[in-house]
């Protein structure tokens, strides 16, 4: 934490616990005998419990979305551009909460954590969760916080769809929505990167059927291939080429190991996937593949997204960004186009960016702008 | 082979083999005590030698372009769609020469070959080749078939790199030169793709560091991933969409086991993964991948590709395809703009296709016109 980044920080943050005693009846029909929930809550709540924004988090992220977790701690949350004082969920307004989903690997409940049944880590015994179990988990932290209301529901790709999904279920919850860089569900290309990533897991023998806590290993070179394949696909191709072009990383063909990386992309593509490795469960990461996978808000209208949305009473900003290929500004459109056919207040904005994917989580100045001003409308 | 098979098709044909004891110096350096080649033709030589027409192959295809290895044979050569009797490369017209080349798995000498030397499988001591080096092992093909020239030189693909470097490389030789679906180079991304691919493979425990011959062993898994990786890759998300959709497999979201596909996708992508295995080499997975990335016509120019394209002679026909993201028709306009700075006779068409790279290898109707119109104007 420097100065620099104390401008406009929430500052040192603290992660709060909750234990939700009661069971969860979850979509697959399977129950959770009670969960815990780690989040993070940034500004202050107001009398009336008005200004009550949530944030919800994509495949890899956590509760911890802005500001610092010591004096000393150099890397801020995830959405540290987007949220605090000043910044688009303006933290001089907004009372922002922010969990770590279950199933997460963060401190929620989720397959790294111990199954009180059997003493033993859940492992591949966690069920799977959807992004409507998550909004259920999301309603209980409310509550338990005093909140009746969300001012805003918030969230950029797999975020998003929790907004949305959150927008549908709980109309009466949720004035505003705002989901970027999302889809009203994935395109058969993504699952398929989806399921390249969870094979690169399933083929680590270090997987051991997903019981590899149990069994003290970890499937580390599976879960650093799943991370390549999807950090490659946030990226844009033009972002890359500018980036790496074919550079060279000895400035030479022929490495001293056969298997050694040639040119630069390879090498930051490994450095990616070993990175992650450190800091993420690959039960998690198969369990939000999947969650992902089977969101179809679609669903909800018997396949006609416009009747899905009928019940919605927010007003909804959408936001794509130009070079997102895999969740393409096209499926932003087809989310606006419903929202207008079931005749509900829409802003649909398509960022001109080069940053793919990953363009949500970036400081572009035209999306804080836009992101910005709408929330500025959000009345608490 | 059946009958209506048999229409325009070249028949039943035979591989032969060549071998051609003088060392191979390559462009790394190292040099090859000789090799063997496999390849097929088709149709006949004329008396002058004139009529003489090079097809080169990509990452996975072989000798067998055409026709039918045995009355019982159900499944053509790869580019049966492009090679035969009336057929854009007209068989009735043209003597067509196509060689697996070496550090393939189909029956030039490549990694799975045994190496005299050692009297085991080359595995991971066969060295790097490029795409010059296969010029080379191409250009002695043709002096062993008494051919001076080729009236063309086709590829597509990886295929389409060996064909432009033919014209650059020995410009007397090449009259017509056709790149489909190419590139003057890989972008970042391309890279990115195929070295994914290879981490699957060297993930694998039955790699062996490339030795898995030796060991007895197949990296399957690995090789059957980097596959998936591959042809979701060849595919638009157009065409996927419309043939997968969010299609389920059984269904229902909850297969018996946690590991088994849900969505029809899924199981496609596995299937694929999984046939490529029997009937391909790891080693020459990985060594194919890196002739692709090794590959820049724009090097010969120091970076200049116009410069680079100086000395062809050739006439030219460069094709895309609108949905080929993975060698995008910006990388052939780039090819088609270059040829034109360097003053060379060029027709340059993107075709509208939603098949993705894979196009190359179907039965368009436009291509097909495309390429057949541009052919009949070689004189033989």
């Amino acid at each position: 934490m420097t100065q620099t980044n104390l401008k406009n920080s929430v500052g040192v943050v603290s992660p709060q616990r909750a234990h939700f005693p009661e069971p969860l009846y979850l979509e697959s029909g399977e129950v959770l005998d009670g969960f815990e929930l780690i989040y993070e809550t940034y500004g202050e709540l107001s009398a009336d419990g008005s200004n009550a924004v949530l944030v919800c988090h994509a495949l890899s992220g956590n509760h911890h979305a802005a500001g610092f977790h010591s004096e000393s701690d150099t890397k801020p949350g995830w959405w540290d551009t987007v949220i605090g004082p000043g910044k688009p969920i303006d933290t001089n307004r907004f009372f922002v909460v922010c969990p770590n989903n279950i199933g997460g690997c963060d401190g929620s409940t989720g397959p790294s954590s111990l199954c009180e049944a059997t003493g033993e880590p859940w492992g591949s015994h966690f069920p799977q969760v959807t992004v409507a179990d998550w909004v259920e988990t999301q309603k209980r932290l409310a509550e338990h916080l005093n909140i009746q209301h969300w001012a805003a529901v918030i969230g950029g790709s797999l975020g998003g769809m929790q907004a949305l999904e959150w927008s549908v279920r709980y109309p009466d919850w949720v004035s505003h929505c705002v989901a970027i860089a999302a889809a009203p569900g994935l395109t058969a290309q993504n699952i398929a990167f989806n399921e390249i990533a969870r094979q690169a897991i399933f083929s680590d023998p270090e997987w051991h059927d997903g019981n590899y806590l149990e069994a003290d290993s970890n499937p580390a070179q599976g879960m650093a291939l799943a991370r390549m394949v999807g950090h490659l696909t946030y990226m844009s191709a033009d972002k890359m080429t500018d980036r790496f072009g074919r550079e060279l990383r000895q400035g030479s063909f022929d490495p001293q190991d056969d298997e050694e990386p040639v040119f630069q992309v390879e090498s930051y593509l490994r450095y990616q996937g070993s990175q992650f490795v450190s800091r993420f469960d690959a039960n998690t990461y198969v369990l939000m593949t999947r969650a992902l996978d089977r969101f179809d808000l679609s669903a909800r209208g018997q396949g006609d997204l416009t009747e899905a949305l009928r019940d919605a009473s927010a007003e909804f900003l959408i936001i794509s960004f130009s070079s997102d290929w895999r969740f393409a500004p096209s499926r932003s459109q087809e989310m606006a186009n419903a929202l207008l056919s079931a005749e509900k207040r829409v802003t649909y904005s398509d960022i001109e960016s080069d940053a793919g994917h990953d363009a949500f989580l970036l400081d572009d100045a035209n999306y804080l702008a836009l992101f910005s001003a709408w929330m500025g409308r959000v009345a608490t």
